[in-house]
């Protein structure tokens, strides 16, 4: 015993002397606190700091909460109850955006970090590790033709995926605007949300498959020959942005999860879908390739009305008749999600009175708030227990 | 392009309104700056602080470099020249600790996260994507009989393995006291040094499989049913800390492994190494199963000398007559690295003495520095090399 201690007092003495830069140290106190009736305690030790603000992405109070600063330097800020739900927030320190330092858990968006919670009761629950079987999530690389490199997926294959030579259907799911194939995986709880909802027996157990849909990217930031010169942006400003090349070379990802995993390779037994940019896509690869996909899912979509820019490539014409052509080939499901205060809702009403003018069937769900992540993990709750049903 | 002016002024009035909290946000300058001479220039706006500190884990002026402020309230501080390495580094702004919110990129460290950035032209080229065949990164779950639950594991398989038959050797690769299955494949680079060295054609293309070692713990912090209430912590601090089990339960890895993946399920095709507790593991492991293991990394490793207090169960007595039984069994390699000021140093070079003693043949490196990154990326370096050669 007495070793153990002098042991564990030469490891904390190493950790805080010859390693006190980048040694581990917890901070005096937790943050945030999860309370008892879904509130949250922020906690920030400042105490030289002279406004200390948290900002996340939840509707109470716009998601600002001011700091007050106690007699010991600790700012605190208590939320009213927030819904429960997967949230990002920041703390801003006389200007300067922080993490929470005592908070070791953190995901990027676009160019920014955050740190991330749960609250649980409710949909914070299904983005949750839970004590259910867990499926793997790989990162792997293709060839691509079209872009002649190789290109990173995250792909999602369930818990019983691992023996037998069981085949299972496939979700193609899709990005937004300065997403990247980690976004769905991170931010989107996609792994946490199959496993959950497979355990519980709601959807069909399936692979997913998360592609990177910037056409001039190979991967997420960091993981390119970049590395870390790479300066994260919105898709728009990217190089190569709506060229039609993606929707062009979708297939070629078809073919190689076809290839490699044990897929269910037919139209029945597939799904696209995809949050703003990646409905888009979503709905752009299933309208040029209708053979491909018997389900499709757009989540505050961006759309081909209000983008009238688009260049005069064939993947971006004639719309109505590939509409057309897509119904008439068979479709199980259509279904579009939107928020009452998205930026995109107007133009989305206006694409659908287009599908109304062909007759494309199609499902439509209101949802409150705007073009935010809880709404893209809520529509995942409704959507994925729609697909691939007898 | 009027439109598109348009469309993007929508998307940019929507991502600084409506998302304010969360959304896209660009530094109006660079950080860090890797300069021609391999200094690096660090800049922090932060126009209303008194004092801020940047930390890093580099050697020069022990990692701590004075911000200086401009009359434009952005700080700034140039590094000496640095060695070509991955580095990590956060900030002390009126004593909070901050990551540098122009960097997108970070990885978390035990229970901190700290900002990271690459110096080229030497190491840190091997520790960066360059445009080579990719390998896949799984997080993949198995089943332990040892723990009854689920554990999970990160496995690198060769940018060759996608396709065909071939059957690959194995390096288990273990990490230190606070770490788990992602330390390696973060601050470890596994996956670019693999993809690196095997595309340079100096190593043997080999499956790298990262298990946690952690003997209470599932998986990493996140990736548990605590989820974000998991307080990261040193092993040492966490329960059934070296209770044998770890030793005892190993081979049920290398079956899963075995069992799962195209291997070379032979102990010539197998290595175990690690850092630091996973040093000691490596060392435990292999000499527990004698039969398992060709090749042996210890790397700034903690010994049985200096654990008087471990337990008193099999797997931790005995250690002369284990280490001869693995000599008999034969050994291709039994390689130990330490830094001149590594706080183990001394109790490894007592070990050394016992495997004297028994004649156990091994080969030792001895580089600068003490118990950091640094040098467990440049002892992989070293030490990949030298495996599953005929």
């Amino acid at each position: 015993m007495k070793k153990s201690i002098v042991f564990l007092a030469l490891f904390i003495s190493f950790f805080t002397q010859a390693q006190q830069n980048v040694g581990f140290r917890q901070a005096p106190f937790i943050s945030p606190i999860i309370n008892e009736d879904n509130s949250v305690t922020f906690k920030l030790k400042a105490p030289y700091s002279k406004e200390v603000v948290v900002r996340g992405d939840w509707e109470a109070n716009n998601g600002v909460g001011k700091m007050e600063k106690g007699t010991d330097g600790i700012w605190t800020y208590t939320s009213p109850a927030l819904p429960s739900d997967l949230y990002m927030y920041s703390f801003l320190v006389d200007s300067v955006r922080t993490l929470d330092p005592a908070n070791a858990f953190s995901y990027r968006d676009v160019g920014n970090l955050f740190s991330i919670m749960i609250v649980g009761k409710g949909n914070g629950d299904k983005y949750s590790v839970n004590e259910v079987p867990h499926g793997t999530v790989e990162k792997v690389w293709y060839q691509s033709k079209e872009y002649k490199t190789e290109r990173r997926l995250t792909v999602y294959t369930p818990a019983s995926y691992k023996s037998g030579t069981t085949k299972y259907p496939v979700l193609y799911l899709l990005h937004g605007s300065g997403g990247d194939e980690e976004a769905w995986i991170t931010l989107g709880r996609t792994a946490q949300i199959m496993d959950n909802l497979i355990a519980e027996g709601k959807i069909e157990p399936m692979i997913v498959v998360m592609p990177n849909g910037n056409e001039s990217k190979q991967a997420a930031p960091g993981e390119t020959k970049e590395n870390y010169a790479y300066r994260p942006s919105m898709s728009q400003f990217l190089p190569n942005f709506a060229d039609g090349s993606y929707e062009r070379a979708f297939p070629e990802i078809v073919n190689f999860i076809d290839t490699r995993y044990k897929t269910k390779a037919q139209k029945s037994q597939r799904a696209v879908a995809g949050l703003s940019m990646g409905g888009f896509h979503s709905l752009s690869i299933s309208a040029n390739h209708p053979d491909l996909f018997d389900y499709v899912g757009l989540f505050s979509p961006g759309t081909p009305v209000g983008r009238a820019n688009l260049p005069n490539v064939p993947e971006f014409q004639n719309w109505e008749a590939k509409f057309l052509k897509q119904k008439e080939q068979g479709l199980k499901l259509y279904w579009i999600a939107c928020g009452k205060t998205d930026f995109l809702y107007e133009n989305l009403h206006k694409q659908m009175k287009i599908f109304d003018s062909v007759k494309l069937p199609y499902t439509y769900v209101e949802s409150t708030r705007g073009h935010i992540w809880s709404n893209w993990r809520t529509y995942m709750l409704q959507f994925t227990p729609l697909l691939f049903k007898k």
